[in-house]
């Protein structure tokens, strides 16, 4: 099957631009679609430079509105939730971030103090990434500075937005490679973002294995605060529980856990600027990571639409991962199978 | 492969209705987008009754405005233009039509007189069936009875029609199973047509085999008109010339020359009455058989728009056929093979 899988990434490519679209402004609704159709993405610079979260979000200002509020923390060693980690033993873990309800001003003097870490510096990485529709809950102070839907994405798919999303960190967090179910609509407000991005069809590149499951978790000191000690270690699950396929390679690794078809990779990159927009099409595979605006905080909004799991698009995706996991062995981890006879109403749950 | 090929099928299936849509009116562009997008057909009722062509199109109409006016006609001994016949050793050859030059008057007199033969009949079939753009062609003079374009597909897809074509045949023509590398829009002006329709996906179910190509002939007799004559004979191509392939499962005929995989297609049925429109999506295999009107002919328009080869359908579709390509043997003639390496470049040729 290796000429049917390299076909399909080189035809993708003969067929697709390799730079990302970018709109002068806007799209109408039919003009979105059409990219929603193709599954490509696009950016529309300054496209949010009316919004009053671009024009008035300051730490001033966000501190203001959200006096006496707590919010959620994800809290990480190096910046890595929701990211593989290699045990001691060499062995692989997916490993999701340490969570803490912290009051939302100590949590942005820390995000702001801690921005650009040097070297040796072991001070653990917070990063606020509840991705529940935080806006319309612990964040729900700053809705009225931010539109509640994306209209032309709202008449084009067909629904509201099924999930509105604050992103506040710096730059010392990274999102590792992984695709989400939704469509989504992502609004730089601070900061920049570095997106780079992997079309589905370039599954058979990123070596998704099964991985174990783990957390980030304080390291026990009867009498200590958690916060003061701050050293935290990989949890494991227990070995019952069901192992997640994660995308093991990395784009700026791209050496390392490689697949034979890793090398056919054309992973799109932009940034995103204060005020742009960024249209991420479904299931495409992407890595993020930021620099801190002027007052040393990034943060970003994003919108996710339902997307539409009829047609051809979820069933021949599902192909794509089930011919590669049929011919078994890709991956350097070399338990790299394909999730064959995942239905439909799995799907959805992958977020 | 097996199980990967079934997969796709079946959740296709699952995520999919089993019936064809049917609107109540003629869709936006936004909404005829979804369907683009989807690749899914739909039906609508009673669109083109507004239309010229549906109200004045009746035999002496036609006569009267192609008055003087020759045609090209495919003549065929059993209403088998562009389809499968088996030869006298077993062997399968894609047999396309003997063409003739005729007076319009004269070819309709003969289609309406030879409607519904008779078991024993050896009378040819005629049928019109120029798919070159004929309307702004040999059928230029019925040009001002049907719109240009289709407005909300011209709008949607960005591109006037490429070709516009007219049909004009009896019950005795039945175009076999193929597919078109088009958006096609079909519009029923006079009796029935009968498709039988099957996803892209189902490919694998179809049988697509490389057959030498053949092409009907009179038999020489000097000395006589060869439409006296009427006899046709195969006459092959030289051995030369390259195969093409064709889907030799007949959805009407389901036991026979079957894959692995043909017990798994659902095709749609659908009847058109005249005045009814189809949207009949890029590379759905479609079978039509006909029904004469109350004239004993039937007659339908086309509007076919150029497919977007962009996106992930295109490149997604030739990997399934190079997934059963590679897989190897799966039809009942041993040699259907996927068309692997088909670039881009060579998509647009076939229609």
């Amino acid at each position: 099957m290796e000429n049917a899988i390299s076909n399909l990434i080189t035809t993708y490519h003969e067929l697709n631009a390799s730079v990302i679209d970018q709109l002068d402004e806007e799209p109408s609704p039919l003009t979105f679609f059409r990219y929603v159709a193709k599954n490509r993405p696009f950016v529309v610079r300054q496209a949010a430079t009316e919004w009053k979260a671009y024009n008035e979000w300051n730490a001033g200002y966000l501190r203001k509105k959200m006096e006496g509020e707590s919010v959620k923390v994800a809290v990480t060693p190096l910046g890595n939730a929701d990211a593989v980690v290699k045990q001691q033993d060499g062995s692989l873990v997916f490993v999701e971030p340490y969570e803490t309800t912290e009051d939302f001003s100590s949590f942005l003097d820390y995000v702001q103090s801690s921005s650009t870490k040097g070297a040796g510096d072991t001070k653990n990485v917070k990063y606020a990434q509840t991705q529940n529709d935080n806006l319309h809950d612990e964040y729900a102070n700053f809705l009225p500075d931010i539109p509640k839907d994306i209209p032309w994405a709202r008449i084009a798919l067909e629904s509201h937005a099924d999930a509105v999303n604050l992103w506040l960190g710096n730059d010392r967090s990274i999102t590792s490679l992984h695709k989400d179910n939704y469509e989504n609509i992502y609004v730089q407000i601070r900061g920049q973002k570095h997106f780079t991005l992997l079309p589905p069809c370039e599954m058979p590149c990123v070596n998704e294995t099964f991985l174990p499951r783990g957390r980030y978790a304080p390291t026990a000191h009867p009498g200590r605060n958690e916060e003061e000690e701050g050293r935290l270690q990989v949890a494991l699950e227990n070995e019952a529980s069901e192992k997640v396929p994660v995308a093991i390679w990395d784009p700026d690794v791209a050496d390392q856990n490689t697949t034979r078809y890793s090398y056919l990779a054309n992973p799109l990159r932009v940034t995103l600027e204060e005020g742009d927009m960024l249209y991420l099409p479904a299931m495409w595979y992407h890595k993020v990571s930021q620099t801190a605006g002027e007052e040393g905080f990034v943060c970003a909004l994003n919108y996710w639409y339902d997307m539409d799991f009829s047609g051809h698009f979820w069933s021949g995706n599902n192909f794509v991962r089930d011919v590669v996991g049929e011919e078994g062995g890709q991956g350097s981890m070399g338990s790299s199978v394909g999730m064959s006879g995942k239905g439909a109403g799995e799907a959805r749950e992958e977020k």
